[in-house]
């Protein structure tokens, strides 16, 4: 709220609409104002600051993810009046989550209210806008539409849901769209690539500065035991078995994709049919799943996109997650792809698994575009890898 | 995750994939367990326990919606471990949301997931299951779509977002469809009826049971200088105006509702046209909204619901929010309608309001159906209005 309009406040029906912020302290919200702490505060020169009134704490402290090492966190410090400050930066332009922890329990930061969902738990988030994050930003630009849709699932026995994004030339009501079905890690769901992901705004981004085609981007719940993310889904009888990420060895979401996902999509949508309008691409498990339907589904799909996944070692892995590999690289080498990207961190846990893929690709004289950035198993890696696999789609 | 699952966690490919849960504490994520604290805990006796492992903390308090009164919280309990409980209830089924107040701090539960934004705070959710909060759940049913849609505004000269929901049988591809405008309160955004208002959920599982007829339903942002939501919507220029709850008495967003809104819909779904299936109800800013629809533009719509709202005071709220009403009433008598429902909770701070309202409507011999509940200016009325207004319409 601007200072300019606080004195308006007084007595006002704003009072009675602020109480119809509804903060649900109470069994009936009444007008209610708190101390205006801002913080995060990001500066022109990209340095942001944090700030919590504490008077009582010990110490408190911030973890961000721009901080490299596991476990890093900065102090904040104390003053007089009970108000705990930390000016780090300058970031480079990026999307950065944090929390705080204060005297050991990890909170947020208690006056952002913008907070993604990440698996489980929930981070604060601190958008630095520049070049390089400029394409996760809402620009002023045609929007696509984010769908969230049920459909059945036969193969897995359920009633699932997915998010279903249709670029903005959709909307005038002809025209037929290739599809890109993009998957999840484990962990995560069919919520993670429109929120951590930024996928609508790439896309619209990309669209809109005709790096990408208009095309259709499906994003599913990965886990095969799984309806919906948790907090849609209907309950679920114990022992249905397939839960989580356990599931995800099972083969089975790959084929619910091509049985169920693709023929609802193709039924439902103004949809360009053939291998040559699919288009698939997954990060960690997603990245499993995306390899699994190249060995398996190797018609059904001209594009393939891994992320941070490969050939995992038995030794680092515990199993072998890709049984019978040589003989399913030789189905992928007969029938034939326009593309298949792999992408993955020099610091990745997985990054000798890619390169293991890598050199099985070779072994088998298989085309492939290897793209290796710095840092690891990340959304920000993520994100970069839609940015430049998208444009290389359907064309 | 399940006991019986932790021991091949260790060393195997469960340790890298629950890796990819990507905590984002770090800029790579890695392995991390953390403390299987569970809270809240809700038993089938409906007494619900929260817990929080705070060993320096010196009081750690719970406020949450089934207390009475503002600023009510209760003392959690510390054991010689650091580990904080506190079992209440047992509840009546509903949704409640709740927040910790550790020495001084405002926290969310660190170990409840499942959080809901309203207006620019957050809270923990705890779900009670049983009769009065069944039609809140997501259940076995055939489920709408719910879509973030963007559309043209030239009135308030913006691209602005709205949400729509087509009901189960909209998927067949066949058949037109009434459509119901549902508008939320002051502080509020697009987002809130399908978030804490369980709007989709309470659609679905009415049409399932037969009691509400397959409708779209439009939920748009009320607030006329605001594109979207404040995580989606486009940086705007400074001092464009009508910011917030701060255009409301404008009249622009009635307006855009009836100029651009309804002939997007009308244009871009398959929809049952003339006032007989048009219907629009809203809270408290919403309800306002809703009366001067029903007062300015009443040959647009058949059905209105006003919720939370009435005519106020101006000494209650230091200005006339519905200057020249007797006139306006008057247009409304002479165009007719087929349902004018006022709902407003005996103790809502616009209880008076709803009454003065009530009696604008009996001294001009207007029909009207008044449904006073108990309760206040709450979520929890919200979603018993919309559960007994929405089985009332296109019928």
């Amino acid at each position: 709220m601007k200072n300019s309009h606080r004195n308006i406040l007084k007595g006002s029906l704003m009072g009675a609409f602020i109480a119809a912020l509804s903060i649900s302290l109470c069994a009936q919200e009444i007008p209610f104002m708190r101390n205006r702490i801002v913080s995060p505060e990001l500066k022109p020169d990209r340095t942001v600051t944090f700030r919590i009134f504490a008077p009582s704490a010990n110490e408190i402290k911030v973890s961000g993810n721009w901080m490299s090492g596991f476990g890093t966190s900065e102090s904040l410090v104390k003053n007089d009046t009970g108000l705990w400050t930390l000016t780090v930066g300058p970031l480079d332009p990026e999307i950065y989550t944090y929390s705080f922890n204060v005297d050991g329990i990890q909170i947020l930061d208690p006056a952002n209210s913008q907070i993604v969902r990440d698996g489980t738990r929930h981070q604060g988030v601190v958008f630095v806008p520049g070049e390089a994050s400029s394409l996760y930003a809402v620009q002023n630009v045609p929007h696509g539409t984010l769908s969230k849709v049920w459909y059945d699932s036969p193969t897995l026995d359920l009633k699932r849901r997915m998010y279903v994004y249709t670029p903005p030339e959709y909307d005038n009501g002809k025209g037929k769209f290739p599809v890109f079905y993009l998957l999840h890690g484990g962990g995560g769901d069919e919520d993670a690539w429109s929120t951590l992901g930024r996928a609508c705004q790439i896309m619209d981004n990309l669209i809109a500065q005709g790096k990408a085609r208009h095309m259709i981007v499906v994003m599913t719940n990965g886990n095969p035991g799984d309806a919906a993310s948790p907090y849609e889904a209907p309950p679920k009888a114990e022992g249905s078995g397939n839960e989580g990420v356990f599931g995800m060895a099972s083969g089975q979401f790959e084929k619910s994709l091509v049985k169920d996902v693709i023929p609802y999509i193709e039924g439902h949508y103004r949809t360009l049919s053939g291998r040559e309008n699919r288009a698939v691409s997954g990060l960690s498990m997603g990245g499993m799943q995306t390899m699994n339907l190249a060995f398996d589904y190797t018609e059904t799909f001209d594009y393939f996109g891994v992320m941070s996944m490969g050939i995992t070692s038995s030794d680092q892995m515990g199993r072998d997650w890709f049984p019978d590999v040589d003989n399913r690289v030789k189905n992928l080498a007969s029938k034939g792809y326009k593309l298949y990207w792999i992408g993955c961190g020099s610091d990745d846990f997985l990054h000798e698994a890619a390169l293991n893929l890598k050199a099985k690709m070779e072994e088998n004289n298989l085309k492939f575009t290897y793209r290796e950035s710095s840092g690891g198993h990340t959304w920000t890696n993520w994100r970069i890898y839609l940015s430049e696999f998208a444009p290389l789609l359907f064309k």
